[in-house]
């Protein structure tokens, strides 16, 4: 386990690796060379740039790409915060495992292996309206899991979640770190109508006064409001930043779950780029906090890594265009 | 030829097809099957009922993909409109022969087939600032050959293009069709600096000024202040609405080729799709002008066909989710 203490996952957030700005400027140069106007393929060559940067190496490559599902179990869906059952965690890493959800489609069609891992699902995490979701050995060893998924041959991550209850475990950590009120932060998740988002606009304003010891410590917000698929993801975007893997992001859960890299290092999520802007109420005021700038807006909010599965498929095409392009000097293009 | 007078286009324009609501509603009916909170795949969702309501059947199909990129020479580059040579329209052919340009690249990351069309590209038309670009034969011909080069078993064709000057034609075509004065649509295309603009700018004005007799007519603005590929877009576009293919517009220049179409009948442009709104100024005005919403906002803008196979790709990760998902039913998942 590679977190034992909270002191040991502090210090390894505090020290976080830097990207290659060499190999990012390699991607640049022989951007300005490539017969098209220079520029003119927009973000895509700031991507490839990114790319360089974390996987630090001059030429990247999409490989090895994959998707890992994490999936929890929230105690706060006692205060009837989702328009589905909690039971419904279960049964859809069981349709993950019969390829029937929309992540296997897309996996699949973005060139992705899936894995998925449940996070002790028949044991739910605590009402964070009522005590702490996680004790100390409960949090960590839910980082330590997502830690010890990623490994060093991956050319990019992309992080997916489920969980009945996540938009509120979200929503609760997305306030605990940013302030503002619930309110600013909670959306309709699956599909509450107006008296389950008072329900959880409640239950996030309960825990927000129960934890208000915690408030100043991000680690510690993501213990108490948390949940163990986001603790995971944590874990996972600490690792692929250690071990020089671009991370993707989906929606809005996925991005609370790493924000507390934000909070602790200035510069926790370089190596992560928002694939979606979700139509969960608080995700886009979640990204301008984290300063990121999401690739797609299509009015998404499945979750399970569906958006970021759509967001690789852009990738692979500035990529496609980095690699296999001709110079002007090699096709005989006058250059303006 | 299929068509050899105007009144003969004309006619085919004012007569488009209908799509298929049934097949359409059998798309959103089945989508609320499916194991997601109902309307969780968002723009995905309808994307598939649009693809399903213009190939005219319930279950619809990408298997066979193409990208036509259509290129012609623009005799307003005597206007000094380009930041680049005209003769780079014939190199960037040669490139695309030897699959050196961007184009190949996402061509083959989305899965199309690539076909490049050269419309006489060492005649170009006539310089619309002294006279009209093409006579009645010349567009009649490239409209035909842009028409033809379209077959029934398509499940999608998206338009590109390549000409040297073209977004000053496509900005000529804007202000005719659309008025607001040429500064709302010129735009710095291959990259003129403000000078470069300004010359753009009063070769608009110059040609509105003198084709101010064909101003009320549509077709008769694509001839006189179009281009050979532009026409050949607007024969392709109508092609395959009569052919049961849907469109997939990349940038300025195809969305500006194919605006007549919206002029001429109420539902012109019904079974085409934006896949980018590009950094070309001018074209999110022209999207608006169309109501046309575009799928993707990356910062492009170098035509080809680029951004569109980008969008292709969103396409096949809908269509993915649509025919391999497994319903609340079969995956035994509790429906909210």
């Amino acid at each position: 386990m590679p977190f034992k203490t909270f002191d040991e996952l502090r210090e390894a957030c505090h020290a976080l690796s830097d990207g290659d700005e060499g190999s990012a400027s390699a991607v640049a140069a022989r951007q300005d060379t490539l017969t098209k106007p220079q520029g003119s393929l927009g973000r895509l060559e700031t991507l490839v740039g990114w790319l360089a940067r974390w996987q630090r190496r001059p030429m990247p490559k999409l490989d090895k790409v994959k998707v890992i599902v994490f999936a929890g179990s929230h105690g706060v869906t006692a205060q009837g915060v989702s328009a589905f059952p909690a039971e419904v965690t279960a049964q859809m890493v069981a349709n993950f495992a019969g390829g029937g959800a929309a992540i296997n489609q897309l996996a699949r069609q973005a060139g992705a292996e899936l894995l998925v891992v449940p996070l002790e699902i028949d044991r739910p995490t605590g009402d964070f309206t009522q005590t702490v979701a996680m004790d100390d050995a409960d949090f960590l060893a839910a980082v330590s899991t997502g830690y010890d998924s990623v490994s060093a041959d991956l050319d990019l991550l992309c992080l997916g979640e489920m969980g009945i209850g996540n938009t509120t475990t979200a929503a609760a950590l997305a306030t605990a770190l940013f302030g503002g009120g619930a309110l600013k932060w909670v959306g309709r998740g699956t599909g509450v109508d107006d008296a389950g988002l008072y329900r959880k606009t409640t239950a996030i304003e309960k825990a927000i006064a129960l934890h208000g010891d915690v408030l100043s410590d991000p680690l510690r917000i993501a213990a108490a409001l948390g949940g163990r698929e986001l603790a995971a993801m944590l874990g996972a975007a600490l690792a692929a930043r250690k071990l020089g893997v671009p991370l993707m992001l989906d929606g809005f859960v996925t991005t609370a779950a790493v924000a507390p890299l934000a909070k602790l290092h200035l510069a926790g999520l370089a190596h992560a780029l928002s694939g979606h802007v979700s139509a969960e109420a608080g995700h886009r005021a979640l990204l301008e906090a984290l300063g990121l700038e999401p690739l797609l807006n299509l009015g998404m909010r499945l979750g399970e890594g569906s958006a970021g599965c759509l967001a690789i498929n852009i990738l692979r095409g500035a990529l496609a265009c980095h690699t296999g392009m001709a110079s002007f000097a090699e096709a005989g293009v006058s250059d303006g």
